[in-house]
């Protein structure tokens, strides 16, 4: 792993967040050599911000990511990977990248030898996670990788590994779960403003439209998507209850329906629907499809009161209500930008050499699930996970 | 099966629905003879309203469907059935109802020697159902039972065997299948407003509090509510599945959960989800629980748009809500008096010899489908119905 002065110096500024007490287990001497980089890091003071390199340049990188790098406290955008050098060096200048920091997907390896770039963003289609993550683990840099993060529980299984081979972070782009709204829902169940919690509904979905929108080509091609509304959209029902509840699923029901005379729905999904039975007895159904218009909505229902957010999952525009025998409120959140949350996030735990709040484990737990909800749908049967 | 003069004038009226059509089939003299008796039935027309009897003077019969006879064009409250006949004597006089027109469950089957009542609605705990309603259509009346229509398919059969043997009609109180809001979703729904129909959700409950409410004590006891919350509240889950598709469902999958150290779910489930598979391709998906706050909602999604109804199922204030591409609205429904709507259905089905919207046939399937629930639930398998 190659590794000059200033990288270096970076690489201790994030591991002083186990401070004082590694420094006395590692005894007066290690203390007192910790005391060294730490003043060579301060100088950096200026530039409090990790570098980050983008993967992949469609729609969700230039429309949402990009664009609110602008918010973030320790990220700053330096280097771009893309099929496309027009469109890369377009947006260079647009976000004033020096061109030396655009690669392509030949030259990307190469990007080991930037130390401007301390953290890579995949943004690609599914398939392709496992590889440039893997990648960008070999060349030193630590991940941020979109969900869903693989299209095999095994192909996870190959990202973390190369993530911990490297010593090198790995975060999964679960931007619900750094979203204020989901945050303070979050906050409200575990502080049993619901009472017991019974039951989360979730349902997400959005019509896909490969032929008009190239953003979506890909997402009907099982050998880059791996699958279909499960994977793109209903992964948000999945993993909202999940943080909802706190829990793993142990148990899963589900059922698929996709029309086989639409072109979009020969090789992925269409509209499937399942059940989770979480150990404390909570239980959830969910629904994922590529035929509703817009939906993105969640509810979790307790004896005490029901909350909604509707949308759950949206980029802006969040609301809550809830539901109590004394009647209806809708608390008045302030919106946060999720995206600059959710990368500051990743910078910070860099930075503090601290494990993400959604680490390579946490995609993959997903990837499992949705695996167990495709064999639940196809043998008819509950599947233990 | 005793008839008098004032019985069979009543009878010969309602039948008259089948009009000169009948009369023709029959021949001119038949013709003939069809219309004394109706000129005789006209002496009545200031008495258009059909006798009605409620069996079961808990709750629901009391505080719902009693009041609500005062806005019935074609039904009348003319008797009283219960096993408190203190309780009985006083709604008697609220209602002006004569004293001679009080049953108890032991004289009940007497009622075959009074003209003046035409229609038995049952209002009894589940289990009690069948029974009464073939001890009715024994004694030569028609029947409106509350759903679930029984606590086994066979009962079911039974009650619809009892009902056809006496000649007599069998419909099932589904009052959202009456409800102004319900009629207009299905309605929209078949014209297309929503599209191609994807997906339906529905979630019912109410906190059952056996010790604090006497109409929830026999809630809890399986012998006399034949199961929990499912039969009890997820029916209209389930039953608003089967009229907002239009479709019959084909397979279901199925979750419970109940804490068994509540003394309430001994013997009843609590919380139960289910998934349902219907024949154009539509799933939905249903939550049903004894542990919620008040909820009684369900979702529509069509390829175009959703349509919300929230509350789907109380007694007044329904709101819909439809949601396409275009943006969200709310259109401003008249409230309705579904019971009254109801009983009318009714009323107007014997007087016109026509078979009701909801016939014993109707409760029979949900009855079939809330067993092929259990049995997913139970057995951790899609269970084809």
């Amino acid at each position: 792993m190659p590794m000059n002065l200033t990288e270096s110096r970076r690489q201790f500024l994030r591991q002083a967040g186990l401070g004082a007490a590694a420094a006395a287990l590692a005894g007066p001497a290690a203390a007192a050599t910790l005391a060294q980089p730490l003043s060579a890091a301060m100088q950096h003071d200026d530039k409090k911000k990790l570098g980050w390199a983008i993967v992949g340049l469609g729609k969700f990188a230039t429309e949402q990511i990009m664009p609110n790098f602008k918010d973030c406290q320790h990220s700053k955008l330096v280097a771009l990977v893309s099929g496309s050098p027009d469109k890369a060096k377009k947006l260079a200048r647009e976000y004033g990248i020096e061109e030396k920091n655009l690669y392509n997907y030949q030259n990307f390896d190469t990007i080991r030898d930037n130390p401007a770039v301390d953290i890579v963003y995949i943004i690609l289609p599914n398939a392709l996670h496992a590889e440039y993550t893997v990648r960008a683990a070999q060349a030193g840099k630590h991940v941020l990788c979109e969900k869903p993060m693989a299209t095999s529980e095994e192909d996870c299984q190959k990202m973390i590994d190369a993530s911990k081979k490297a010593g090198k972070k790995l975060m999964i782009a679960y931007r619900c779960q750094y979203e204020p709204f989901n945050l303070n829902a979050i906050e409200r169940i575990k502080k049993g403003e619901l009472g017991k919690l019974k039951v989360i509904t979730a349902d997400h979905g959005r019509p896909v439209k490969p032929t008009e929108d190239k953003a979506d080509t890909w997402r009907v091609v099982k050998k880059l998507a791996g699958g279909g509304s499960l994977m793109d959209i209903g992964i948000y029902s999945l993993n909202a209850t999940r943080y909802l509840t706190g829990e793993e699923p142990v148990e899963i029901t589900a059922q698929e329906h996709s029309d086989k005379s639409d072109p979009r729905f020969k090789e992925v999904e269409d509209t499937i629907v399942f059940t989770l039975r979480f150990p404390s007895g909570v239980l959830a159904t969910c629904t994922s499809s590529y035929s509703y218009q817009e939906v993105k909505r969640g509810r979790a229902f307790g004896d005490k009161g029901w909350l909604d957010l509707d949308p759950l999952s949206d980029y802006n525009k969040h609301t809550m209500k809830i539901g109590t025998e004394e009647g209806k409120q809708e608390p008045q959140l302030k919106e946060g930008n999720q995206f600059a949350a959710e990368v500051d996030h990743m910078s910070e735990c860099v930075m503090q050499n601290k494990t993400p709040r959604t680490p390579g484990e946490e995609g993959q737990r997903d990837v499992r699930y949705i695996m167990a909800i495709y064999e639940a749908a196809k043998k008819g049967k509950a599947v233990k996970v």
